[in-house]
């Protein structure tokens, strides 16, 4: 490999110049801006980097970027799964410099999409250009698939893959998104939670009313109070009859793996501003929670009146807004419908419920695996350091769709430093953490090789 | 009385005059605009009727607007409250004419304070003139208080009363505020409920976190629903440890007459658009409820995000605003305490909780009282129909302050249609009503001199 880590070290400054360009470019999918240009710019980069078959492929909503290096369909393939579309730049105020125009500071490479999602899928394409490069060909075959909606919920990702399976046939997908653990060591993701969005509203009388009539007319939000209450015990356990039932424990490997995550919770209670956390309180089961266990969360909650000065009045509606997550092999459709009944048995057959955006079915896949060990050595050629294997994380994700539509092994390799500030202002990527990625990209080529 | 009706009845273009200066001048005490012109204004009132001793009287907030009309220390004495200032119009785009620019439509006055407060004090001005021009004499004495404080709870009245003992001496406070039942009926009104308003608000981490962290981080929403949970049983009952120890149930006296009072439920569920009220359902509690019922109303909640599309956040901080409706003999400051005990002992003691404005005490008189009596056949003379007697009301009001402080009888009679929309747009007074309200300010003056 060390071959191939010069290569790459000798063209520092034009990944960068190539790099800065694509942010430059944008593609904002909640907005729709530049997505078109995006997607382009892209092609551009996999064409000049040697890949195949390179084509804007349509869905029902944003296009899908595909390109390949096929040498031997006897061969290993590889799936590299990321996405070109980036989140709004939302608040310019708050950036230090323009989000669309890269700039390095500090040995970080700030702008929009820096880190989430370009610079991370940018690696993959180098790495393998170099790989290619220095060997002269490549002893694995390469797929690229970049979506162009992960940012909204990738609504179109499932059908598009379900519909097109013998393109991405392959042994394994590889997606490196996300960022590393606080302690800045490198992370293998081996699962994601599922989940959905939910609002609830609850109306009352037709119009505003006033207070004095508090034992007389019924109060939507003190309904909602006991709704909520009915659906969510003290502590976090979820009341909803049958919430638990599809709930499939984690192996005592996976278990295991959890445990060993390292937890630093004087920092992260500091960071949060907390004395305890949920759970054990001290943090110790910090990562067990987070990774095995399913929530509802209150995202959200308004009705009446809460601004300056005050107004005596019994609210005409109230609306909740609940972020639901799930393990495997809980089903969102199925949970749904299990919140839809619990609220009609509690008396609260009025209120409304409804999905708001699409849905993550988890997905966690077993830590014993060929293509598990591939990529620990790959971060441990390319960064030097052995990965902390994550067996899931708290967020969702499109995993899924892969590990059960395709049938293969999924596992997330995360290049961005953890400060990244994704989905915020200033959002950046380590410089260092860049050229790492780059290096354990080409790396993994090799260890899928010899796996 | 049949002189003095004609008398005011060859008046009503001067009074129509007289009152429409007074509705043009505003005075909004939320604002504070207008209020000395306000003040002023009513003083120029009272001395052209003939009234004595007219003087504007400082208080810690809005000065209040004294006048008298002694005859003979040894005759009874009523005091006539009221108030000078007014909401603020809020919407004008609601208003079909300027609020500040008095008209007639369909036999009613509109303006911001036609019916509360202006034309029903005016009344009793106008009515005391009527009776000493045609009788020559009052056969009681007559003193006069309205303050400017009163839309924005009457803070300065308790003190000012207590410190002005001695000048407000009497035997017994008539108020002319509010509306008729539904139904048309006058009423009369003996008694209060107490009330104060607070706000609770409880805060998580220091920032807004992502909700995939919910089985590990404390979201302050939920932590409310639970608060809020404790505090409220489902049907309304309170679980604050105390909150009814001080209840003082109503005789049978009291609550006969509640029950006397006519609801119409198929009507007020169709105004409300419910199906079923609180308590017995069919509404046929719905005064006794109303009335000596206390209650915790959640007017309002606020927390996280539920704006348009989705953010999976744990919110930051929650906040509640309650209005605490109280019978006798609640008090406002202990029932307070009592819940920032509740709160306490049931996990929230980083919960603030504070009060926000005054608060009133509850009061009620006995029915059978020869001040009651006055009122009622006042008002038979001069609205020709008998008064349905409220024991009470659902509303909050400064009762107490006259009951407890000067030691007399308190009597609400309302000259107003129960379609004033006060503190809406359209505020109105039938002109019927209006004239009615003279004609039994001046019959009051007869009745209490026989009683």
């Amino acid at each position: 490999m060390k071959e191939i880590f010069s290569f790459i070290e000798r063209r520092k400054e034009a990944y960068l110049a190539e790099l800065f360009d694509f942010i430059r470019c944008a593609g904002v999918s909640c907005s729709g801006e530049n997505m078109r240009q995006a997607a382009q710019h892209l092609c551009g980069i996999l064409r000049r980097s040697g890949a195949k078959r390179v084509q804007i492929l349509p869905t029902s909503g944003f296009p899908v970027v595909y390109a390949e290096c096929i040498t031997d369909e006897r061969l290993p393939t590889m799936l590299i799964y990321g996405h070109y579309d980036v989140q709004s730049a939302s608040d310019l105020e708050k950036w230090a410099s323009n989000p669309f125009s890269p700039e390095i500071r500090d040995g970080r490479i700030y702008g929009r999409g820096a880190a989430d999602n370009k610079a991370q899928l940018f690696a993959h394409i180098k790495g393998r250009e170099a790989y290619a490069a220095v060997k002269g060909n490549l002893p694995v075959n390469v797929k690229y698939l970049f979506e162009g909606e992960e940012e909204i919920g990738s609504p179109s990702l499932r059908s598009f893959v379900a519909e097109n399976c013998e393109l991405l046939r392959c042994d394994v997908c590889y997606y490196s998104d996300g960022g590393y653990h606080d302690s800045g060591l490198p992370i293998l993701i081996l699962g994601v939670k599922g989940s959905f969005y939910a609002e609830i509203t609850l109306q009352g009388c037709k119009q505003e009313t006033h207070a004095m009539r508090a034992p007389c007319l019924p109060n939507p939000a003190w309904r909602m109070v006991d709704l909520l209450a009915s659906v969510h015990m003290p502590g976090g356990r979820i009341a909803i009859k049958g919430f638990y039932d599809a709930v499939r424990p984690p192996s005592a490997e996976q278990r295991a793996a959890a445990r060993k995550i390292p937890v630093n919770s004087a920092a992260l209670k500091e960071s949060y501003g907390i004395a305890r956390f949920l759970g054990k309180g001290d943090g110790s089961d910090y990562y067990e929670r987070l990774i095995f266990e399913p929530a509802v969360n209150l995202c959200g909650i308004q009705g009446g009146y809460t601004g300056p000065g005050f107004r005596n009045i019994i609210p005409r509606s109230v609306t909740a807004r609940l972020d639901v997550s799930l393990v495997p092999k809980q089903e969102p459709a199925d949970i749904f419908s299990k919140l839809r009944r619990h609220l009609d048995e509690k008396g609260f057959a009025d209120a409304s419920l409804q999905m708001i955006g699409g849905a993550f079915i988890p997905a966690r896949m077993s830590l014993d695996s060929a293509y598990v060990k591939a990529a620990r050595q790959a971060v441990l050629d390319g960064f030097g350091v052995e990965p902390i294997i994550f067996p899931g994380v708290g967020g969702a994700g499109p995993n899924d769709v892969f590990l059960t539509t395709l049938g293969v092994p999924t596992i997330g390799i995360p290049y961005a430093n953890a400060d990244q500030n994704n989905h915020s202002s200033d959002e950046n990527i380590l410089l260092d953490s860049f050229w790492k990625g780059i290096a354990a990209s080409a790396a993994l080529i090799g260890k899928l090789a010899e796996r």
